[in-house]
């Protein structure tokens, strides 16, 4: 399925949507293959010792996939995460921006399943797995 | 496996190992069937339309795991989340606590695996599911 | 959500339409709470070692629950399993039938969410948990 | 991690270590960075409707990442599965072959975490995809 919105387009919604977490995170790449997103890593996303938090990991990668689904789906879609399973397999890198790679597997009428693999920046083994499935309301 | 760490102590423990965490949860019960713990919701857990976010769910289920794993093990273990699956299956009612019943099916030598039944406070219906295995370092 | 078919009625449908398990599964309980359903291990569910296997696992469960929905909706729901995560937990007991306690977490319009904990006959440690989504087809 | 058995050896192994199985999985491909291995479906793998049932796509995915692992550790190791999550996402095509990608996405000391993306043969819409954490025994 084809993109309806742009890098920027995503950008500008995200940040309307859910102010709360505006400067979190930010679209380093988008075509109809895969989006990269980052999270822009500040104090507040750390535990003791300098790496992100479990929390934040989950944050990343739903944002991701829910944006590889809008970006197709268009901004009126109201997607709603329902599963999410995730495999912590590396200590994040302290003190450095996380990365994910997000690729969407379905786009179905009322469900669409997403993955998401994750790295410290400038890092070639994966921090983590993700993969969430979204309701899509009906029209 | 009997318990080592009471209520008090693993609050205390909580506080000072997770300090950016201050004041975000608190421990309802424990026993060695169950322990319940609660996000005390704020402003700063919610999305839009008042509901608890998903990542602060997903917090909620892996401190009140972690905690039942740690009142066996006592405060010097540090086990690492490997593994969370989590369905969200009801909207949580806006501006009131998240509570989860967490039960611990394995506490192995190497592996521990535990699950979350989560309520908005009040309510009988399930607002989410999880399931964590954390890795348990040797001593 | 009441029930619409008792333990006889979902044990006949269950013959007849999955006729390829025909004699596999036993229902053992069913009520508004809990459905318990037994698998009856044959040499066939076996890997070397005598344990039952990671695929009649996942198969005990997805029957259970899919039985727990079928209960609610009637014979002729078609309800398709999208997303299922099992905890591996213990070895199955050598030579045991395995049994799972099954309860539904969620019947929505579109999905249902249910989880199985399993066991071998006669023991009280779980050797595995599921939990499971279905897609319940529009009328 | 260099593979240390090549695609005759694990299918030698795979046929004397799970004489239950035999005929049922084939290795299509084996490199440093990706195993395919194909479900050779035959009519004891398939549900009414003439698709393959959910427990045999688990095995499949099951087999797959447990032969990756293999590869690099050695016919000698014995990995025990420990949690698996799957997303059962298209219905597969009738009386087709089941082939899954595998990628092995972490390989530890004590746990391997990998992942399988699956597809009718000739198909280029996934399946399913499955992820999936073994439990490596000391030596």
């Amino acid at each position: 399925m084809g993109l309806v919105m742009d890098r920027a387009e995503l950008a500008e919604f995200l940040d309307q949507a859910f102010p709360q977490v505006k400067g979190d995170f930010a679209i380093d790449a988008l075509d109809e293959d895969e989006l990269v997103v980052r999270l822009c890593v500040a104090e507040r996303h750390l535990r003791p010792g300098g790496t992100v938090s479990g929390p934040n990991i989950f944050a990343l990668a739903d944002v991701g996939i829910y944006m590889a689904i809008l970006a197709r789906l268009g901004p009126v879609a109201l997607a709603v995460t329902t599963n999410a399973s995730i495999d912590f397999m590396r200590k994040p890198v302290a003190g450095v921006d996380l990365v994910a790679r997000v690729r969407l597997l379905k786009l179905g009428r009322v469900l669409a399943v997403g993955e998401a693999l994750m790295f410290s920046d400038g890092d070639t083994r994966p921090v983590a797995r993700a993969s969430m499935t979204y309701s899509i309301p009906p029209k």
